[in-house]
């Protein structure tokens, strides 16, 4: 497969972000780059397709895509990576640092679609988007100040997949048949009712215990043959505790 | 050396900017990745260092050098390189990759001034502006769009300095907690359990599955955190599956 058709596979996903003109931006460099599936959940200002930012990328604004949720946003991806400023210790997920983070990105995008996603200017990806993504990657900026302006991290990130896209073609395509987020929001979800039913779960912790347990799904890697066992698997225990309870 | 007093040596020039909020923007990035210093030359806004959008580098802007000419503001540097984003044929000046042009830069690092100029937005760099210049460097963007964002391209050559300063420095020290052999193992029993509990279980492939369920759970890699999770899950699912069972 070539670099541009597997650039394909990638899209950059702008969750809750406050200032169009950073919408605009990140299009540039994704056209500079060469990546054009733009990604945009909630955005602040609905106007966000004239950002005057998009240089030479109005297209590509134009044909950006508008999900109401991370969900929907990455539902067809097998591997959904979070961006993040923050250190290694405050976070549950793990983090790669980007030029390892592009090597694997590169692994996966000639069998299946990657969502690459960056937060909002202000607060960066909630835990509730942190609970889409498989794991985080970071740009190697200075402990002392870590956080980039939006655009200028989607510009280095896009760069680093762009250079290191050649000579990796040396690495072994992965064997692995990756489930996708769908499917594996599906599981936690069977989970999640499971839990439910057995009354395991508090009203109070609910959100709380599901990104947990979407968080966990993510990390676990599961494969397509995996998520189909997963939910063999618990529509059965959901459905016994369910019958269970109907039963006076 | 080390990495931070080498770029010490380094000087970002911004020549004849049009947008101030360009100048602040280069400002964040450079401190996001280590330099610290900043020429301008012939500025078009004459307020830049006010430019709100040095989010976290206010003081390296406020410090930042002011120039009237290129010639001064590369005086004291031993190699001078300038960013283009045109092509080879355009320019009677060697033009080098990023990448290449970024180890060339750390050669001259250790023992001497080196400066990066960077043209206004409209224009790129003139012919008198390059004439200071040594050679060229070239991010490479795609042919059909080759013009970055200013604040995108500093930030960019920035990272590649950066990066590539260590030798691969090795990789971030594992932050994972592993699970033990042991937690998996009961992990997995419990699930068994509420497989068996559920009636789902089949004795004629009841090894078969808790193999693959093993498996399964190695694969997962889990930590020891998650481990912790899971059992409590599956104890409480479990528990409730039993109880039900029990009761007339």
């Amino acid at each position: 497969m070539s670099a541009s058709s597997e650039f394909d596979q990638l899209r950059v996903v702008l969750v809750a972000t406050r200032n169009a003109l950073n919408i605009g931006a990140a299009a540039r460099a994704m056209s500079n780059f060469g990546f054009f599936h733009l990604g945009v959940v909630n955005p602040y200002e609905p106007s966000f397709r004239e950002a005057r930012s998009a240089v030479g990328a109005a297209e590509l604004l134009a044909r950006a895509q508008q999900f109401k949720t991370v969900a929907e946003a990455v539902a067809d991806c097998t591997l959904v990576v979070g961006t993040t400023a923050v250190g290694t210790r405050e976070r549950r997920h793990p983090i790669k640092r980007l030029e390892v983070a592009a090597r694997l990105i590169h692994r996966r995008l000639p069998s299946s679609r990657v969502a690459l996603l960056f937060g909002s200017e202000k607060f960066g990806l909630s835990n509730e988007d942190l609970s889409h993504c498989n794991w985080l990657l970071r740009i190697p900026t200075r402990e002392q100040h870590r956080s980039m302006n939006l655009g200028q991290a989607v510009a280095v990130c896009l760069y680093e997949l762009a250079r290191s896209s050649k000579p990796v073609a040396a690495t072994a395509p992965e064997t692995h048949h990756p489930a996708t987020a769908g499917d594996v929001d599906r599981v936690a979800a069977l989970l999640l009712d499971a839990l439910r039913a057995s009354g395991s779960l508090k009203t109070r912790s609910a959100t709380h215990t599901e990104e947990k347990l979407r968080r966990l799904m993510r990390r676990h890697n599961l494969s397509a043959e995996d998520a189909k066992f997963w939910l063999g698997m618990f529509r059965q225990i959901v459905w016994t505790l369910r019958a269970k309870d109907a039963t006076p």
